[in-house]
């Protein structure tokens, strides 16, 4: 049977949140084929403390033992240089999510990107300790003027784009500092990253990086107006991003690796005609949906880079860290997305691309 | 009392349906201080045929006696230049529709906006009759490759922009024939009705028009995503496509004038999380609407040449066609936008800006 082994894979973009939910989702990472999540610290309130991020680990550790999970801290004033060493030194976290205030789900509490200097304490004991920051990359919204009075519009579309100096400024100001841009979803951040790595000549200099979700690599703006289910925060922009997303995925180049950004939702949040909530929901099959782009773009044998090598070492994770040794395997066997998830609570969520049937199937095999 | 006197106002761009959401829907078309309404044919089937359209307009103007309603067919294979002529002889039709297939509600039935030769003997009748061809003025969309093999990716963003040389030729070979781009949504579209008038030196030589919205006049692209109830074909674009509108709406120049494209759809089909309808419903509230972009851009004297004098002008309305002769006034008093206009059979309409209050009124008032 035609297969491929994946090895120890990776999401490293994750939110499961709390409660219900969360029962319902931390199984659903391994049922997509993935051994280790890292995990997004947006709870409300966010995650900020030291006994907050551990005791949430290990609620996710005992719904799912065998999955390893990589945590984090939510950017803010709440933190300290002395909590970063610390967390560092317990193996606590392994990096802090930046979140512009606004952008998106529970990012109430984020920072102003136009000025991140308040975090400049807080970075420099990151880059100290070799933690990593994980960006949600886009401006706010604003249109007709900026602070000079000019005009300068900020919208969906090019608020990706227009963060871009400030990542640019970041990795300048801090060169050793880990940096990941989420999410990516243009052309221009693409090649913002391609042309920060442009000297790097061994995977290990690698210091600004991006992940790409699975569903940016299915999506345009022509899926998502119409279709909530398909609507999540940054949006899915145009078909030459898209294809720009397709080729950095496949591309083997390692400072572009997975993270899902699966964003469950109950599903009474996105059937409404107002107030929609930003999210894909893609955990529970993520391998096969990854499977099935790049096969059609003759490329499955740079997944394993994409979803393993390229993310385990960008985050240094250390093999005693690892829960479960086994390697994960796609397998060609028609697979059907469920039209839902529940528990039996009546939670409903609908998963990406419901009722579509996929190419490949995923197991776990001990090495 | 400050008040503002409109003339006999048009809205060029109504739909209304048919059964009981054009029984709720007819009556706002005058609750919203609109004396005349050119009528939109995409029913199911379209209206192609002179006894449907005669029928149609008696079973509006009964719901409706004050109205005056123009009538339109929709441009199908189902026409004849014969059928063309006689409907104008009938004064029963005053335009013909125009749907590139598959752009928005209702258009199955469209034609192949690539080549519009097929049409021609059509056009012929009408430019020779003085009757109007509406035109939805969008390209379907399309990744990746054109006819030639070429990349050419049309989307919901720029498909109105590639329809534009489609409109140039249309207005080269029948330079004398009446039309109207509908529903103009990009700075690209004004810019290019701007252009072919450039040479009109009085109202009477206008031969390409464009109708604007009035939601157009307030959305982008932020205020749609996630808002189902915002979502309409075509979709709201860009700050600066908004300002362009804006501009072209208070300008005074005679080819630009008011169309709400108002389309009603019940809730349930707007608070989904798949297959939200397009289409936003105004018609209740289109002459407060306008009154407050207009005053917001110190143009309030230029709304009776956007809302009655151009229009009627372009569609040469007779005095004798108008059913009422009375005038529409606004006047400055608070209105509250329902949450919901709704029936006795409990079919319920969300209105544009459902909550929010407007500044003026709108009464009629014989002159």
């Amino acid at each position: 049977m035609e297969e491929y082994n994946l090895g120890i894979t990776c999401d490293m973009h994750v939110h499961v949140r709390e409660g219900a939910m969360c029962e319902l989702v931390v199984p659903t990472i391994k049922q997509g084929g993935i051994s280790l999540a890292y995990i997004m610290p947006n709870l409300q309130p966010p995650i900020t403390t030291l006994d907050r991020v551990i005791k949430y680990k290990e609620t996710l550790q005992a719904i799912s033992p065998d999955t390893t999970f990589l945590m984090s801290f939510y950017l803010s004033k709440d933190l300290t240089p002395e909590l970063i060493h610390k967390a560092a030194k317990l193996n606590a976290i392994s990096g802090v999510k930046c979140y512009p205030a606004g952008v998106t789900t529970n990012s109430a509490s984020g920072v102003d990107p136009n000025d991140f200097s308040a975090f400049y304490p807080i970075f420099k004991a990151m880059e100290a300790e070799g933690l990593v920051l994980n960006i949600h990359g886009e401006k706010p919204s604003m249109a007709n003027k900026n602070d000079t009075g000019e005009t300068e519009d900020i919208h969906l579309l090019n608020a990706e784009e227009k963060f871009l100096p400030a990542l640019k400024k970041l990795h300048n100001d801090f060169p050793k500092l880990k940096i990941i841009l989420e999410h990516c979803t243009t052309e221009a951040a693409i090649n913002t990253i391609i042309e920060i790595n442009k000297d790097i000549k061994d995977i290990s200099e690698v210091k600004v990086a991006a992940t790409l979700t699975v569903h940016h690599l299915y999506l345009t703006i022509d899926d998502w107006a119409g279709n909530p289910i398909n609507f999540c925060k940054p949006v899915a922009k145009l078909p030459n991003d898209k294809r720009a997303l397709i080729k950095a995925a496949i591309s083997g180049k390692p400072y572009f690796f997975f993270g899902s950004d699966s964003a469950p939702h109950p599903l009474m949040n996105k059937a409404r005609h107002v107030g929609v909530c930003a999210g894909v929901f893609t955990q529970s099959l993520v391998i096969p949906y990854l499977a099935q782009v790049f096969e059609e773009f003759n490329a499955l044998d740079k997944l394993k880079d994409f979803v393993s090598t390229f993310g385990l070492r960008f985050y240094n994770v250390k093999e005693t860290d690892i829960k479960s040794k086994k390697d994960t395997i796609i397998y060609r066997k028609e697979i059907k997305v469920p039209e839902e998830i529940t528990d039996e609570k009546g939670t409903i969520v609908v998963p990406f691309k419901a009722g579509d049937t996929l190419k490949w199937s995923v197991k776990f095999q001990s090495t």
